[in-house]
């Protein structure tokens, strides 16, 4: 007997159809003896619509009502599924955040899990029920409902994993597990049997949707076996597991890419201590993250170039504050440009392997695509270029890192 | 300063331009000085979509859970009235049931109000705060979500009223206010600029459908005094108040109709002791109501007809149980008739008038209408017809009755 906690996404229960489909997998592991806790998202294009509810109703002072309205969409997913479970035999009841409770911070709208009390569900699991959690949501310390940020409800279930001490916890969504690469764009992309937890946050934080940042976080710290499955067919999955799990050395092991980036240039600013602080201070006190960043000397020696990326999102704003400083930073001149993307090439092996930047180099280069911007971290190499080059980046970086499938 | 409960139903919050214009009346009250409690239904067309994933959900064995699920609408609106009243500057928050709390028992479906918590409302008031309720819900003795049933919100907003010891309880809906009749079918039907809540009660239960039954009884019994009234347009409703405050002196105030009847005639049934018992005890039993019921002996003297009165939809189900009764209850025929109407002259003035039973007898004779049941009570006199009858008693009655619009 194993105790096990099964999440599914928006499509996953899309609609009544799928719910059923969702309340027979559940039954298949009771019946085979496991103590189950189910994790489901809101149905799908529900939490959207309740987010354009609020958009629509004026500038949102108080993010605590904001959390009131977008948490009932998985409130119903978790009654309907419990009233499927219970029509087919299955001893199931719904939990909702503040009924566990699942205790998170105060930060509404993207709280972050405190606490969560398991000892009842642990007794249920004796008498045999099944909990049904309303993912993406918790109780903050003012007694009120709290969110847990897009794609919350991935954090809901590890976390739960976690407090549950449960031996697995199966991401359930609409692709069979994680890819080397999209293989929307890359034909010969390969489902990975494994990844590693490092790994699969830089392919989460880069790009690839599959599972949200902040649970492979939670994961890792709480060592949570995750597998990465379809609810559309029983294929196995990807096992988001720790390193000692990987037998197979892959130099890479995925490609990454995001076009959520745009990149602002500051040209000719003045060369003196604290310009980058002058800098990027007002972006992040206005709530602008700012990912990449490359400093260049310009030709007289005493003023440099300063180029970053922020969100497409977030690059006119990030504009108008530094256009708001121009007299005080004194730079030249600002561009601004949405037509980026970042590709990365993500591998735990790289670590004791050299060679792996230069490749992505030389492969790059070789098919005329110019680098913008490069970082690195010590699993990863980013880099960013213009947009058009995408497909084409990402098609020949698999082929040359040998990901390609057979 | 007073202290008033606005209430707004499913139709006045059908869509955000709706909402907005519920938070200027709610604006408007609070600019005026008052203290203000909202209480809103989910936005129209919500919770019977809500109800119909229940219903494909599959058989439905816990009703907790259709709570969670159908509890979400009200939850919605509640919280964006909330950030619609803030966007125009008033201090608002929302409160779920389980929040104040709103305690009901256990009734998970059709729970009944026990006890609402107002302390920290009234200190909340005190800092200028509207509370904005989601209504039809509480928190049941095993600390889930409950529902009070259909029309549920009306009762929320009457039950805080009460524990608030609200001056005012303001029930906003898509009708000016009470008429004597449905002026869909009689046009010189008049709006009641008072009703008691007696009439009320008689009005609500014989098919009115403004305000719901339990929130007048709730009203009555806590002396709360509720105003029917339209949230499109600024015109006096119909105060809902003690007897003592009516000073026009009319014999009828309403009249109802209900076509929501149906008949069931047991033809010669012995006549025995006990023999009501054994018809109706087995309905009860099916949680079948039976309304109006008349007993008549027939020629032989020994054996008596039994026609009563379901609702339409019980009528098939109560047909059932009876046949399989057939029997033990050793009647000769059993008929049913689905096209009835039910029409009630209503008004407390008949307690001290002789006669309005006979001018209702007269008045439908006259027309060629034949009675084919008659109950009353001390402010009511019903009867049923030929539901193709319905226009024309409704019409030829308030004629009768002085109650025509000059």
């Amino acid at each position: 007997m194993s105790r096990i906690v099964m999440k599914f996404g928006g499509t996953s229960v899309a609609d009544l159809d799928r719910i059923r489909h969702v309340a027979q997998r559940v039954k298949a592991e009771v019946d085979a003896g496991h103590e189950v806790a189910v994790v489901v998202s809101a149905m799908s294009g529900v939490t959207n619509q309740l987010i354009g509810y609020v958009d629509s109703a004026g500038k949102l002072a108080d993010l605590r009502e904001y959390d009131v309205v977008v948490s009932s969409g998985e409130q119903v997913t978790s009654g309907l599924l419990a009233i499927v479970l219970q029509s087919i035999g299955v001893n199931a009841r719904s939990w909702l955040g503040w009924q566990a409770p699942i205790r998170t911070d105060g930060s509404h709208g993207s709280a972050r899990i405190r606490e969560i009390e398991v000892e009842d569900l642990i007794r249920r699991f004796g008498e045999g029920q099944v909990a049904v959690f309303a993912g993406f949501q918790g109780i903050g310390p003012d007694g009120r409902i709290s969110t847990l940020g897009r794609g919350g409800s991935d954090t809901s279930a590890v976390a739960l994993a976690a407090a549950l001490k449960a031996d697995r916890c199966d991401i359930y969504t609409d692709v069979d597990g994680v890819y080397t690469t999209d293989p929307r764009i890359v034909t010969k992309a390969r489902k990975l049997d494994k990844i590693t937890y490092e790994e699969m946050l830089e392919m989460a934080s880069q790009g690839a949707k599959v599972l949200q940042t902040r649970s492979v976080e939670m994961a890792m710290k709480h060592s949570v076996r995750v597998q990465v499955r379809s609810s559309f067919n029983d294929a196995e999955g990807t096992l988001v597991v720790d390193e000692d799990e990987i037998v197979e050395d892959a130099l890479v092991s995925g490609i990454a890419y995001s076009r959520d980036e745009a990149k602002i240039t500051l040209i000719r600013v003045p060369d003196r201590p604290g310009i980058a602080a002058g800098i990027f201070g007002p972006l992040a006190d206005a709530s602008i993250n700012v990912d990449m960043i490359v400093q260049s000397y310009s030709a007289d020696g005493n003023s440099t170039d300063m180029t970053f990326t922020v969100t497409k999102t977030d690059m006119d704003r990030a504009v108008s504050v530094l256009e708001e400083l121009r007299d005080e930073l004194k730079y030249d001149a600002l561009t601004s440009d949405p037509n980026v993307v970042k590709v990365s090439v993500i591998g735990v092996g790289m670590r004791s392997h050299a060679g792996v930047a230069k490749k992505m180099f030389t492969t790059l280069a070789d098919k005329g695509i110019n680098l913008q911007v490069i970082s690195t971290s010590e699993i990863k190499v980013s880099v960013l270029l213009a947009e058009e080059y995408a497909e084409l980046a990402l098609r020949s970086l698999h082929t040359a890192y040998g990901l390609d499938a057979a």
